[in-house]
């Protein structure tokens, strides 16, 4: 029986090619499976109709926005996720919902092969096969561009070759990867990383030094969730949506970085993802009032470890759903609101409200009403301190 | 023999009325000290007249401009410091450095008590007597405010029966605390912490939304700290004063969060540190560059933990002083130049450049001259998520 | 209307007189509560008689030793809670549970006060108040020893001036606390460090150093609980009961070290522990084999603070509580056989088997069967030397 | 010109036939290093010589062993260095020494390419290798178990067609790593975790369970390294190799444990390591006698980093070099004394003393000369337990 291949498609020209490349390398049929997480771009119908062109036996599209907003990065607001305190994984967090589709299709379709589009010097091959490996190990990989050092020339030769329905006369000078949580850019000028990035490389965001009115909102959680912007309840799809165009037209969410690949290298970075920094920002200060202190420090280490290991591929880890297990307790009181400022580049928190506040007005004020007792200060401070006196001590005594 | 009291002196109303406060409850003399740390407003010498004219019997203004830059500034930004992910320590900081010199103070001139003008609801008493505890274990401490429990009506009324040069008339609805690192502003509307800053508060930093032209800078490291701004050399004062002014002149450097105190509440503070958050944006990218992954990750906690040990008053702590240590071999590596454009309250990198750096244009770059092999990749991945895997398929073996 | 007390009793001196000084001094009624723990000694019908006898109004006997197992031995076997990789807890762990039934009691009896006797330079004043204060922070807490600098020699007089039923005559050197988990000693001459202890401090364990014969046991978990020894199921309170027995009769746990109390001083304790060491061992082993490397090198740090915080009085902090969630989470899989051998003084792990085992034999083997593909290594160690690599050659390039 | 290869040499039966091997598939000349790191077993100038007569044309023998003890193991030492809380990491110690010797060889003899003998599944090539990638990244590595699929069978067959000289006859049914920090032992029916292991694997320690007299013995310690033992001037090596001997003849540091490794899988292993284990137990102790509290909670994640940086293969790297300056300023008052019974099987602490103790008699007595003040507790216990009391409150009153 033919083998047959479930390909993450994505109708663009290098895994458009991969169809034929694929059916006659390994004698297979390709199922080719396109995954909307409201990437926008082109209509899904014209991919799937696409590779339906290019020899795929089945082309299907995944709907998947709505699962990717409320089981991917909701996930990630509640753990704050900032890889290297910037990045917001928003490529790192797509990989293993596309993976959980291939499965499914594979199992669907009778597939015994997946294949991907990566290379082998980018992250994204092991969140693939790491996340294969770990939701059907029986599966079988294959990374053209990895395994048979395919490249984008070879790639246009066969598409011409073979006459495929693809315009390969527009090279963009960009690499990009976007969705719902936001959209990363690399291209070869930046890769002196003294160069600044150029205007014409966002479309998520406008330019933050343009002069315009300020926007405030008000965002609504429950439970680490945003469930309310401005006092209208909104899915999560509709939560990120929203304020990546509220935000976005403020120029919020752009990030710069030189960032640590898990294959070991450094590389330069481009994103921007207003969504995504609006709604951190405003996470991270409902925490601020509602998680207690204790909690608060732990719980940056757990944070920290959750985007380490959600961007070395480790989504579907023992060790990561230990940690969501941990952050979804802590979320329990963070409920309340967050009002933002959206400005010039800017996400400003003005003002929080919370039934479940830890803030205490009547503790935490000097004027007529403090109810903190200020006697028991003086004995806390002794004890506080008295470990690093008897040091103190010691190391005078012994010079 | 009359006991003599260190006091911690500042000049304004509180401490200028516990000089005869002290001298009358204690039967005492009162030597008044205060430090220079940049805080700029009120000539110091003026200040040391009204030491005296209000009762001291000595009253010494320290220069500590330089040293508070050098020994406590700059570890800082090696540590990029940042309480709860955004606090500066501006007032943490200055707190060890006060207490060396009111320690050295009591030393000179024969104290046996050493006095602050601090609450018992507040961290600066502990970072004042945890440190005193540290440094000089057999000096006795006395803080008026909270031990007599002494109030600012009461301080007043004293200053007016004593006719002490002090104008009680002027009450500021502001508390602050002010020094090269930054200013730090409480006040009364805060305490409802919906309530939004206004931008009467703010002093070192300008309205972020006005329209002006952005700044570019250039900032030179040496092992984590800055020695050069566009090309000249300064010292440390002179770069955080000089990133005070440019990069304040653009509204960069605002903070307003609630914050968990040592003492057990949560507090809401206005803050404004416009060189220390531009310093530590280009330090945390120089590091990017020039340190490697695994060590920016567990970094990433030792800088945490050295932010709270400082914030909780432990400078002088065993804990503190092994994580200098840390901190110090990790920079060793930390050179070269970070370009920042300043404005619109944003301060962001726009390029770096380091001899020391470990971003390898030919290991990144996926153009010519790529020296990375990819055929290593595969192994890589696979052992990489081995464990998931096997953990994977016992789950599902077991159901 | 009279004040209500609610005294934590034990039965011995310092308790027992402390229910007439309460009554007087506070013009309070006393009402004893005695929660049995698995401590033995005394009947605890004795005890509460004894209580009335000395004038409470109310006496009452709590039975908590199925509780005491399984809602606080287990979870720190879950944790394998061992305080500075040593101590496991045995009166940390009991405090907050005598807490909850004071708690309960002062409902039940209209009580506003709560009263314990524990001194002011120890752990157990911490987790009594700190765990009242989270259950009902409203009760008043009164502690005579500290309070009231009450001492023994003042207890002795009062005890003969009031005919108080209780034997003052029997001064034991020892300052003992023991419960189900476990037995803490303090004495005079262990207080100089350099002096060892004797054989006669110790009651629940025999000197290891008597020959005798081995005994083998087989401790079968379930989700990281003991559920059967040698096959024979137990509930919690019998698997500890049974281990300290068996343990304890090979010498199995104890432990003589310095210790750093959180009130800030390194105090010299003696423990002995039995089936605690002999389950902790198990556990760790067991999961040893069936938890994920990642997540069983992030739990170490778990447990550790987990440890730390019951030591330090926060049981029901909301960390605590956090942390317990991981933690369930981890122990899943922690299912399986450990045969154990204990034999002079020593709980050694001498096999393990598991349906949930991640030990793979025809991986892990070099003999016939060896699945393990070898070919995967050489660019897996490529990969993962490659940061150190760079860094080395800056290194060196550098000087 | 002939190529050079620089191969680790063990005198056993794989490394011997190495030499031919290589010779021939590489067109290469083999220079042989061995390492004496205190393995024991047969005469160093005997290995040597086999070397040569198996075709090496060089061949070397390097006396390391004072250098393993104070380079490598007491660094261990100061990190209470314990992978998984128990393997003391005497194989993870020697190989980055051993790589240190072989890149020196590769110089002095104009050597290009090194040869190590371990397989594809083991951790000890991740050692290797990552090392040599540090310390000479221009040098080729081989491993011809891993990279030729060489086997103990063509290894024998190709002995006896040169007739090399080498015993192939005996095969011991043990495959043994040894030096001075410990001896490693794995063998067939181990790998039945359920097996216990058998007296015939120990060499270095006598059974426990034999009957004997207890030895007791004084480590001296300064700045965290032993330098006497009961009062005698010791070297490193003398240090380790005095305690293998006395704390083997008493069954001290025997091991059996299922391990992570590196490459993902895990493993069975059986450890002896009496005077690693002997040394840990003691300078643990001495630093709850001289370490501060804080320091001490956070040096364990020091240390577990530590252990698993060593184990992974990264001794090199720029992590374990910073961890290295943290351990080392932990270290500056770990001195002084402390008393171990070593008997069956068991190290135990008996008595400390130490000019830089932190444990004050005066403040730890409960009887005459206590100098601690009650009286600052109750404050103290407030603010301590005031987070979980303001958290508490807010969950009641949310329900």
């Amino acid at each position: 029986m033919t083998e047959r291949v479930v390909l993450a498609y994505s109708g663009g020209l290098d895994t458009s090619v991969a169809i034929p490349y694929l059916a006659d390398k390994m004698g297979a049929e390709v199922i080719a499976v396109a995954v909307d997480l409201g990437q926008g771009g082109e209509d899904m119908a014209v991919i799937r109709q696409r590779a339906l062109d290019c020899g795929a036996v089945e082309s299907e599209v995944i709907d998947a926005k709505e699962e990717f907003a409320a089981e991917y990065c909701l996930p990630a607001v509640k753990a704050n996720a900032l890889y290297m305190d910037r990045y917001p994984l928003l490529s790192s967090l797509s990989r293993p919902l596309i993976v959980k589709h291939l499965v499914e299709a594979a199992k669907r379709y009778g597939g015994t092969v997946v294949s991907h589009g990566c290379t082998g010097k980018g992250n994204d091959q092991v969140r693939f096969e790491v996340g294969i490996g770990a939701l059907a190990p029986d599966l079988k990989i294959v990374a053209p561009a990895r395994d048979f050092a395919w490249t984008r020339d070879k790639a246009i030769a066969l598409a011409e070759e073979r006459g495929l329905p693809i315009d390969v006369s527009h090279k963009s000078p960009y690499s990009i990867d976007q969705n719902l949580w936001g959209r990363a850019v690399e291209t070869g000028f930046l890769e002196d990383i003294w160069n600044a990035p150029i205007e014409d490389l966002y479309e998520y965001t406008a330019d933050p030094a343009e002069p315009r009115d300020a926007d405030e909102v008000v965002i609504t959680f429950e439970a680490g969730a945003p469930v309310a912007i401005d006092g209208e309840t909104v899915t999560p799809f509709q939560a990120v949506a929203e304020l990546n165009r509220r935000a976005g037209a403020q120029g919020v969410g752009r990030l710069d970085m030189v960032e640590d690949r898990l294959v070991g290298i450094k590389s330069r970075e481009v994103y921007e993802a207003p969504g995504a920094i609006a709604l951190i920002t405003a996470h991270q200060e409902l925490e601020a009032v509602t998680v207690e202190r204790d909690l608060a420090r732990f719980k940056k280490s757990v944070d920290q470890r959750w985007a380490e290991l959600v961007y070395d591929g480790l989504w579907f880890s023992p060790l990561k759903v230990a940690l969501d297990a941990f952050v979804a307790d802590t979320q329990k009181y963070v409920s309340g609101d967050i009002r933002l400022t959206l400005h010039g580049g800017r996400a400003v928190v003005t003002g929080r409200r919370s039934e479940a506040s830890l803030y205490d007005f009547n503790l935490a004020t000097y004027d007529t009403g403090d109810t903190f007792d200020q006697s028991l200060a003086k004995g806390f401070v002794q004890l506080w301190g008295l470990p690093s006196r008897i040091a103190a001590a010691r190391d005078a005594r012994l010079g």
